[in-house]
Parts: structure tokens; C-alpha cells; sequence
């Protein structure tokens, strides 16, 4: 296997924009999860939805996606393992990694599901790390 | 989203710290646990708990809460993720992450829980990390 | 406790190659999971199984191993957690790696069992990173 070879700078720096970027999206800050996005971005969180488009589009997805447990104190996290990057040839970043949620509910216990695959491609430069691109696969509809 | 910047080479001793400190207390190696504490350092296994302070201290909780399992051999694994980091004005490290505590009996399968959040206060130095406080919060607690 | 100091850019390294490592594996690539393993690396996936040696051996194992499953759509991701290096005497690294198999079939709700730890012995080079030996212990035989 040919690891292709990454500057260690740059994937720190994606690890740190992950821990960052979820804890925004788990702890309900969608505006701060859309800011990591690139202005055109998209977002699908599974292959069979629509993708929302630009961060504007993706927070009014968020907030759709969440109405639905507007009643229901529900915690989620979302944990992230193995991320793989290859470098394109258009100086965009490809990023495979593994993904679980857990839920969590007043005085229950974590429900560990699905278990995804998040597949992006992301953008580095000297500012930072943005996201063009999110699709979310999911193990059980393989 | 502004995420802080942070050196590469910190990021990168910060998850090797937890790495190590974590396999000691799964270890049952409580005094090197303690070790990974400043001399004053303080620890909250949850926020109902009186925190335990100093070395010693967080060495007489850790035998004092594993006393009821004397008879029960269980092994626990904390899991760690997504690891955020702040750097403070004082030049401290607040590091945010999300924990998962893994038990496992003799022939038996894995229990999940519970989910948690770790807080910690981090001082850096040439020498390594050490960690200065520890609140842990349980999310079915939330 | 004294956490041996290793190189921030050796971290970063031994994390992505586990990524790429693993998610060749779960791929059902077995000759990329092979290519991982020096000439000669042993790779023995529990304690009491024999070892399979070199990569053709690997390969064989891996192969042998699949076959149960051959009509059987599960897909497995292993997920890593608290990577602790140590550097031995003779300039290879001692990796000592929380492991948790995830197991997911069509339809179905994600299976976290069992609970590892994986016992590497990794050679970094100019190169990469090569694995010259892995032992996987599981919790529940303990």
C-alpha cells in the first residue's frame, strides 16, 4: 500500500478542525458548523438527500433535520476514527473517515448507530481548513 | 467558526499525553495517572463529586472508587475523541473531549458507557504536558 | 509518569497509517493490509492462534479467515483509540493501541464487539512507517 504522503502540519490540523467543527455541530451551533464550509459548499448526509448547498443552505437543513426533536432532549455525538487523506491533484484534500453517533438521553445509556462513512474533500491553506464538499455513506444501506 | 490556532507540535503531545495517561488508568497504574497531574492538580469524576486534590489525593479517590471491584474482574477502557483545544490567556490549554468508557468482563461483551465530556485545564512546557484540572460530565446526567 | 518524548511528525505518521492501514482491511483489500507488514512481519490476531508470517502468509490468513463469510454482507470497521508509542533500544517503536470492532450487516444496528488491545512493532523509515509484527489481545479472554 502506497501511503500517500502528508505533511504532518496538515494533518494535525484536520484532526484539530474535526474535534472543533463536530463539537459545533453536536453542541447545536449549526451557524458555526455552516462557517466551516467553504461559501459554496455542500452538505448531503446520505446518499438518497438532496444536498444542501452554501452555508446558508446548510444551516436551514440543520435546523430542519432538527425540528423534529424539538421536544426530545436528546445529546448527540459524533465520533470520527481513521482519517485518510490523499492529496489531489487539484490541491483539494479527500478525507475518508469512519464515523459513529451517540445518543444519549436523560438517564438512559448511549445507542451507538449507525456507523457511517464521511466522505469530504476540504480545503487548506495558510487560514485554515474549509470543507467543499460532505457525503455521509451509511454501513447499513450498503 | 474560529478555530484556534494551534501548534501542530502540541496538538500531536496532547493526544500522545492522553494516550499514555489513559492506558495507565486502565492500567490500574493510579500513581502514574496521578503523575500526569500538576502537584495541586484537581479531578471531578462527575460534577457531583468532591474533587480531589494534589497527587496523593487523586490516588486515594481512584483506590477508594475501585475498592467494590476488588472481586470483579473487570477491565475498563476509556476512549477519547475529537479533541478541541483553546489556548488561554494565562497560557494554559482548555482541552474539550468527548469520552466513552468501554467495560468488558471475562467472556463477556462490551458495555458502552456512559457517554462523557472531559474538560480539562493543560499547562505546556519543553518538558511535556501536565494537567493542571479535570471535570468530567456525564451527558445522561444533562 | 514519564511519557516517552517521540517526534510529533513520527505521531502523525503512525496515526495515518493505521487510517489507510485499516480502512484497506475493512475494504477487503488484503494485499494493501499485507503491504503494511515488512518482508517478514508476523501479524497473529489473537493470543492463541498461530502467527501468519510475511506478507503472501498475511494474505493467505486474511483470505482463510473471510471465507465464513462469503455469502454473508457484513462490513467491519476497527476502530483505534490511544495510540502510545514507545522507542525500543533497536530504533523500532512499541505502538499499544485500543481497538473495538464494529460489525454492521444490511438493515441492521452496528455490533461493538470485541474490545482489543493491539501490540505493534513498527519500523519508521525515510520511507514510512512498516509494521514488523502485531499481537491483538482481546479484553474478554483476559
Amino acid at each position: 500500500m502506497t501511503v500517500t504522503s502528508v505533511r504532518t502540519e496538515l494533518y494535525s490540523q484536520v484532526q484539530h478542525f474535526y474535534a472543533h467543527q463536530m463539537q459545533a455541530l453536536d453542541g447545536g451551533r449549526f451557524e458555526d458548523y455552516a462557517a466551516t464550509f467553504t461559501e459554496d459548499g455542500t452538505f448531503q448526509h446520505s446518499p438518497g438527500a438532496e444536498p444542501a448547498v452554501g452555508r446558508a443552505g446548510i444551516v436551514a437543513e440543520l435546523v430542519r433535520f432538527h425540528e423534529r426533536f424539538a421536544d426530545d432532549p436528546v445529546q448527540r455525538r459524533h465520533w470520527f476514527n481513521h482519517i485518510a487523506l490523499e492529496e489531489q491533484a487539484d490541491g483539494s484534500i479527500r478525507s475518508t473517515v469512519y464515523a459513529l453517533v451517540v445518543t444519549v438521553r436523560p438517564g438512559g445509556v448511549p445507542v451507538i448507530a449507525p456507523s457511517c462513512v464521511v466522505h469530504d474533500v476540504l480545503e487548506a491553506s495558510g487560514d485554515g481548513v474549509l470543507l467543499r464538499s460532505r457525503l455521509v455513506t451509511h454501513d447499513q444501506l450498503s
